[in-house]
């Protein structure tokens, strides 16, 4: 990895020489406007970025008035800067368009965050790489698709990467930015600015790592929480408890499980191979206990823990207690 | 584990019928009394209990009065009802002894906290269990030794079981009670209401884990953190940046093994014959750049950061950064 610490030289040696670390990147367009792709086209546009908001069809960018009203209440009371004019000035500078080329025509950057299907993600990606401009950067937020599994898909692997984003961007604001083997060096170090610009703390990541730093973190943490499960040997909220007391952090893993949502969990149990009998077991549970039932985590009001209206946990759900 | 919730009927059945709930529990003898068995005698005077602190010669005894004034310290900032009177009234409840006989002969309690290995447990569990009166609670704080393992040496597993302390336990004030396969369901439900008399935040682990459940989760979470590093995925500090962000923790696992220190990791490492390649690497990096050249975690000032006189974090230490 020498030559990372080079990225501010100047970039005649590149075979695309327009990008580099002083080029502005004024024009975003964001890919998919679900529940995260609608809250990167506002963390850009307050940013003072002018946004595409890019969709499949018309539905979906109609909700986007409405989705606007439901984020400025959480950047009415998170966002330390928050004004009603500057969020009204935000959506001033946010377009939609569900024609793909136009989208793209005029990007400094495109941030896909289309579903998780590898097909598709090459499809999309196809497409942009023809309609882009020479400069723009590529960038995608997939959580469970390897980047490098697609990025010949776009024609230009050298400035196509990952910027990871966490659900609720403007409050729990890390932009995980993930190299994949051929991305270029000056491409790297010119997203982390990018991610610093939008108002996100960069962490960079310069080898691809499946899971990108926070889910190979959480994964083998929660993994271990359900092995104590299923081994029978306490309740899962003295297991939160004991967590929390002796590392001083607010949540325990089974809030977290709550958080997520037992089905992301069963998913990624389920698409692991080495997923060990006591994973398999917990996963069973999640779906029988969970999913089957609507009481699949903080999103059905119900998990491991009871939750009130405002999603303060009232209760543990007897449901999950052994003793 | 039926039966557990009738932990509170009367004990006729029992063979030894004198342990029960209202079982009052005054006399405390804590065996051992280096940095956390000190600790443990002051948290039970503390708390009210006469407390005899035993240990194998008179030198480790004489260090105490030094102990209970740095001590005093933490007690002052981290105590909510610290008053120098009940401070001191505290150490008035505390006497010395270094015959075991005598040590233990009117206990209510007896806590063990001697060093981590298995022949010495053995051998002062079997004088101890010879020597309590027929009542008296037995436990072990044991962290790396199966309770299990040396239950049988004390005469009397049925009133055994492990209590488990966390280091500055008057802040970190945890107490994992945890069952043997043979300890009595009402001798455990009466150590969880011991462990809370003596002002702890009582865990209870019914079946005997390895690790309890602090390390059972820790271990993994910072062995996950470790194959980050091997694998040169990002620089300490932005892993533990990434962690922080999304979790709201106040440490991430690199500020973990600065705290915990990096022998603990390398032996847990080197006593493990599962450990990966990866993990045994980063033990390798361990011993090379921390513990052989005397900075390995905050005990030395320096470990994956350099911390000031305060033990606050100053800056990455740059021997760790690969970027």
């Amino acid at each position: 990895m020498t030559g990372v610490r080079h990225g501010r030289r100047t970039l005649a040696g590149m075979s695309e020489n327009t990008i580099g670390n002083n080029q502005d990147l004024n024009n975003v367009t964001v890919l998919g406007t679900g529940v995260l792709g609608s809250q990167i086209v506002m963390q850009a546009a307050y940013a003072g970025k002018n946004v595409v908001a890019y969709d499949i069809g018309q539905e979906p960018l109609d909700k986007l008035p409405d989705r606007w009203e439901w984020m400025r209440g959480y950047y009415t009371t998170d966002v330390a800067d928050y004004t009603p004019e500057l969020f009204d000035a935000a959506i001033d500078r946010i377009r939609t368009s569900t024609d793909l080329t136009d989208a793209v025509s005029d990007a400094d950057v495109v941030i896909e965050a289309v579903p998780e299907n590898l097909g598709l993600k090459k499809k999309v990606w196809s497409q942009v790489g023809q309609a882009v401009p020479d400069h723009t950067i590529l960038l995608t937020n997939s959580s469970s698709l390897r980047p490098s599994d697609f990025a010949d898909a776009t024609g230009h692997p050298g400035r196509f990467l990952a910027l990871h984003f966490a659900n609720l961007v403007w409050k729990y604001n890390t932009g995980e930015v993930m190299a994949t083997p051929n991305t270029d060096h000056a491409v790297f170090d010119r997203t982390v600015a990018f991610a610093e610009e939008i108002n996100l703390d960069a962490i960079p990541i310069r080898k691809e790592i499946p899971g990108y730093l926070l889910n190979s973190l959480l994964i083998p943490w929660l993994n271990a929480a359900a092995g104590l499960y299923v081994a029978e040997a306490a309740n899962p909220a003295d297991i939160d408890r004991d967590w929390k007391i002796a590392t001083g952090a607010p949540t325990g893993p089974f809030e977290v499980f709550d958080t997520v949502g037992f089905n992301v969990s069963v998913n990624i149990t389920r698409g692991n191979p080495d997923a060990t009998e006591a994973e398999k077991a917990f996963s069973d549970l999640l779906q029988e206990r969970g999913i089957d039932k609507g009481k699949a985590g903080l999103g059905d009001g119900v998990g491991f823990y009871e939750y009130d209206a405002e999603g303060e946990i009232v209760r543990p759900n007897p449901d999950w207690e052994i003793y």
